[in-house]
Formats: structure tokens, C-alpha cells, sequence
């Protein structure tokens, strides 16, 4: 249980028909505005070219009155995001984020700055996958490979982003989302929430809110899996 | 290089419209009949009930004139791979394979009786990735972790099992397969050998064939990306 815990966990800063970010716009405000959030420190070490990784978020927030800074440009990472009022972890491949944050031994500060020192986090997709419990439950391809699949863990649960059901009807024989959670789910015992693009979660605290305009699909321990509504209150899953 | 390596690596286990392994009994005809297989052993650790995996093996194998054995029955399971003719490598969750090959301390052992004393290897979906120089290409949810992505190294190549374009106009913002193998290329420039289901790769010694009934798209070291037809030699990859 963390009192100074201050996340925004989406599931994709893209969502079909908006520009990069622009779903999530009105909640980014809320966050930022309550805390006079003026610089957001970007981590892009999700995808290969960190400088333009930078500018796509900086041509996004900038114009909403954020400057942008690169983690990877600080001469001191760890000095860096100790200064930071807010970080915002991007999309990319969670192995390879994951694999860059124990590399330089950012885990346990970013943790120990987010669940003590209430620095503002927002993940999206992988940001969103490194800030659970564990990397168990990522889409991406195992393309690095991580020391450890424990995560930053500043939520006790497990989140699969992008989530969508396959359809049941293909031909095709690979596992379908559902089947993969589920797979997770025999071999963890613990639950995973199914976040559909265009949705976040929201962290103040203890409380745990859905936010966006689509159900997210809990996967629950016991197998079962339940669909909740937006505004949910979703706090019970820090129990888990 | 080696002489005695005899392989099949299967994309699937199941294609549409087909029974279990039915697809591929011609192949597993020739490749059995030629060395007089009697008994098969099957490797069941991709999914978590051994029995009834291994069951589901028997009533494909056994109509057809093999008898199947459960590696995980045997009392010594090096002492029965040393003893076996040929190993069935069954598909499901590439890391929950390869984690207990490692803890079974299988790997070496495997590796060596396949490339130095000719143990006959078909493998089939995670078996198929864990048959290469790494599991970095596995579609599979990293529900658990082994402690190496390195696999049994038994072709120096990835391959991509189950591979299928996916949809270009879909609304989702996750990876594309292609991306996603893309990904892999950027990080390692190693080529990766996109497998459709219902074709499989015949490894002789060192001449590497395509076997099925339609095409395999190879992704380049270089980025670029070309498609070979059914029968196709691609003993270069061993090169790679
Ligand atoms: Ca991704
Ligand atoms: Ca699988």
C-alpha cells in the first residue's frame, strides 16, 4: 500500500482516428494540472531511436503546455528522474525497456520514487507492462532478454494492454489472446487485467480507477473473468 | 556442420481441416521408415498435463505404426533420451519448454545426440523454436522464464512458427508479425525464417528443404524480406 502512488496506465498512446496521445489528453491534464506539472522527463528506451522517440512525444505534449526531456540525453539518469515531478514511460518492446531499466539500475529508483516520493508516473502499453508486478503478460516478442521478469511492480497485479478478444472463428491454429492469459493465469494463480486500447488505469493512492470509454476484461485467479465499466473501481485488485 | 543431424521441424502440430499431425504424416513416414522407428519419445513439457499430452501424441502415432513414450514417465530421462531413436518435441509454451529442458539439465544432452549421434528430432510449434539458435522469435506469452533465451541450437537460424501476415487495415495498434520479427532483425541482424502452418523444414546433414505445400517468407539479416516456394533448398541459412 503506497498513500503518494500517482499512476496513469494506458494501455497505447494510439488509438484508432486520434493523434498520438490525444485519447488520453483530458486525463494527462488532470494529472498534471493538479500537480503544476510543467517538464515531463520521457523514458524511450522501449524503442530503438531514443531522439526521435523524444520529438514524437514532444510534438504531442509541447502544443498542451509540457516540455519534454529525454531520459537518455541526462549526463545522470538516476539524479534525473530524483528531480522529475513526472515521468512518462512509452510503448515499444517490453523486453528490451525492461532489459535498458535493470541495465541501469533504474528499477528499484524508479520504484522507490514512485511508491515513497510520489513521483508521477504514466506508462503506456510497455510502460504500462515494466510498471506491474512482472512482464508475464506482455504481447511483444521476446526479441531481449531481461535479467528478470519482475518488474517495477508499483501495482501488485498483472495488466495485459492492447488487450482484444481474437476472433473465434480463424482458421488459424496459434493461441488466441484469451488462451494466453489464461495459460498465465494456470501456472501464476494471480489475476490480469485486460486493458482494451483506448482505456487506462488510474492510480491515486489505493484507489483504482478505469478510465476511457470501454469495459476492461479482468481475468480473475480462480479462471473466471469478468467485464467491468468505465469509472469502475477496480482497488480491490491491489489486495491481490 | 554436422552430418548426423536429421530433423523435422514442423510450423504446427494442427493445421485446418486435419487431425493432429495428420498434415504431416507423409513426412513422418519417410523420415521414420528410412531409420526403422519403432517408438517414439515425446517431450510433453510445452503444456502442463504431461499424461494427457502424451496421450493425445499416442492416439495420433500409435494407428500409424509408432508407439509413443512419455519422457516425463521415465526414471532416468538422459539414460532414455540416449536410448531413443527419435524425440517428438510437442508445441505450446515455447518458455515453459525451454525452462524445463534447462532444469532437467536436457539442453546439452540433447544437443549433442542430435548433431553428433544422430537422434532423429521433429519438432512442432515451441518445439520448433526450441530447435534453433533461440527462442527470441516464439509467438508465445513468456508465462514463465527459463534462464537463457538460447536455445538447443540445432540450426544456427530463428524461425517464426505459425507465421502469417496480419491484416494491414485492422483498427489495432499492436505489432504486425512482420513488425514484431522486424524488431528481432533490428536488434541481432540474423536472419528469420517465417514458417506457415502446415509447412515444416527437413534438415539433413546440412541440406535444409522446405516441405509442404506452400511457401515460407524469409526475413533477412539485411531487413529485406523474400518468399521460397514448397521444396526449396535453404541450406544456405546454415551459413547464417
Ligand atoms: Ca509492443
Ligand atoms: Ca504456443
Amino acid at each position: 500500500m503506497s498513500a503518494a502512488r500517482n499512476l496513469l496506465l494506458l494501455s497505447s498512446s494510439r488509438l484508432h482516428g486520434h493523434g498520438y496521445l490525444e485519447h488520453a489528453r483530458h486525463q494527462l491534464d488532470e494529472l498534471f494540472q493538479a500537480k503544476n506539472v510543467k517538464t515531463v522527463l520521457f523514458v524511450p528506451y522501449a524503442l530503438r531511436d531514443h531522439d526521435k522517440y523524444t520529438a514524437t512525444v514532444r510534438d504531442a505534449l509541447q502544443p498542451w503546455g509540457y516540455a519534454v526531456e529525454g531520459l537518455h540525453t541526462q549526463p545522470d539518469p538516476a539524479e534525473a528522474l530524483r528531480k522529475a515531478q513526472a515521468i512518462f514511460v512509452g510503448g515499444g518492446n517490453t523486453f528490451v525497456l525492461l532489459k535498458q531499466l535493470y541495465e541501469l539500475q533504474l528499477v528499484e529508483l524508479i520504484r522507490e520514487l514512485v511508491l515513497k516520493h510520489g513521483l508521477i508516473y504514466v506508462g503506456s502499453s510497455a510502460g504500462t507492462n515494466v510498471a506491474t508486478r512482472s512482464i508475464h503478460t506482455t504481447n511483444d516478442m521476446p526479441v531481449q532478454q531481461p535479467p528478470s521478469f519482475e518488474a517495477l511492480a508499483l501495482v501488485s497485479f498483472n495488466i495485459n494492454p492492447h488487450y482484444l478478444e481474437t476472433a473465434a472463428d480463424t482458421q488459424h491454429k496459434g493461441e488466441t489472446r484469451d488462451e494466453r492469459i489464461e495459460e498465465f493465469i494456470a501456472y501464476h494463480s494471480r489475476p490480469v487485467l485486460g486493458l482494451r486500447e483506448g482505456t487506462s488505469l488510474r492510480v491515486q493512492g489505493n484507489l483504482v480507477t478505469l478510465l476511457g470509454d470501454r469495459n476492461a476484461k479482468l481475468f480473475k485467479a480462480d479462471g473466471s473473468a469478468v467485464e467491468y465499466a468505465p469509472h469502475a473501481d477496480l482497488s480491490f485488485l491491489l489486495e491481490s
